[in-house]
């Protein structure tokens, strides 16, 4: 069975791209960083989520981006609440981890070198992005050039692919998407700000992103009944 | 004053290149990274050579590889010693810690986001380089074109300049370059395998590496001093 290393924050993105993994036969090795996020629930969540969707394994490391800061998810800053589809469109928010997707891809790299996986499967999406830089096709592509001259893999004339399932997907098609594969969205944890029983706030750009994505399909987001009116 | 950050191994290479870049004008933040590299020790010789060498900085980050493994650096794997020339030619060898060069670029990176700093300077040389795929002229090329499409300021149109000033450099030259600078090489620590002291075993690929190149120089490496005949 091939092999593919799965980024997986414990977020819907993460939970629909592993499903698609699976779907496309491979055997994934689920990789979580606990890069000093706050919203450590996260972390339990990804537990949750690889062994619902049938991961071959888990592994969580630490990179301890939390010694570098500059972002409202690593350091002591307020994380921006109930923000307009205008303002969430205004620039990087504060939100933004310096490096992280470059760092995580860079990890899982490394990950499927030593397991000699064919495939990364991250779950960046450039439609309902947030504005992260390096969540954008052009990112993708680079790293996918930077991986074939890292490794020994690329000297060696092979590749190992870099795959970004959800990139051209709007946030409604990712959980179609992931609920014709069976993915139990219940399970996943996106909010910025949990409270302090890792309950979702609902008010953070990540919660509204979801919120709307779901009642665009008609539905309720599962991860917020304890908000429910 | 320009900031850069300095990858800081403790090594010969990253010594000189921090004195580079000093040279340069840049106010130096130096990042050394702990992968979980049994050669600890190498973390206390960044130590000394970022406060011999003046850097306004320097952070230790935590990347926990050792539970990736895959390398004789990280894992119980005996480190090869007293290898020929034409051995350490011979492919890419077992002390390789899969994608570190990248992993240790893509954190410096958002270090140097963080910072707003100009370059970021890494110690990496394609002359005398082990055989790791890593430290080749075209992966930092690759690096490059990956830092610009990652990064807020990419997005805005600056660049933060990877720079490689080692990359075409023997090992004598590197070393001629650093004493002209007033580099301590008996600070560094390249050995990966020293003794409990933390003195250099003189038989590992890095001791050999920089062995000759003392010799080539009709010097003897003084962090083999305690091997002296």
């Amino acid at each position: 069975m091939k092999k593919a290393v799965v980024l997986l924050s414990g977020g819907l993105d993460s939970a629909t791209c592993l499903a698609i993994a699976r779907s496309q036969g491979y055997a994934c090795y689920c990789l979580s960083v606990n890069y000093g996020q706050k919203q450590k629930v996260e972390l339990e969540a990804a537990d949750r989520v690889a062994s619902a969707l049938g991961a071959a394994e888990h592994k969580t490391v630490v990179v301890d981006l939390g010694s570098i800061g500059g972002s409202a998810l690593t350091d002591d800053i307020d994380v921006p609440k109930d923000r307009s589809d205008g303002e969430m469109e205004e620039g990087i928010p504060i939100t933004y981890v310096p490096a992280r997707n470059t760092i995580m891809l860079s990890v899982a790299l490394g990950y499927a070198e030593v397991l000699g996986a064919d495939a990364i499967y991250v779950g960046v999406n450039a439609v309902d992005y947030s504005g992260y830089p390096d969540c954008r096709p052009e990112f993708v592509e680079a790293f996918q050039t930077l991986a074939n001259k890292a490794t020994k893999v690329g000297v060696e004339g092979d590749t190992i692919s870099i795959e970004a399932p959800l990139i051209h997907m709007t946030k409604p098609e990712i959980i179609e998407k992931g609920l014709s594969l069976g993915v139990d969205y219940a399970a996943t944890h996106s909010c910025y700000d949990p409270d302090s029983l890792g309950q979702a706030c609902g008010h953070c750009d990540a919660c509204l992103i979801r919120k709307k994505a779901f009642e665009d399909l008609g539905k309720f987001d599962p991860v917020l009944e304890h908000l429910a009116p």
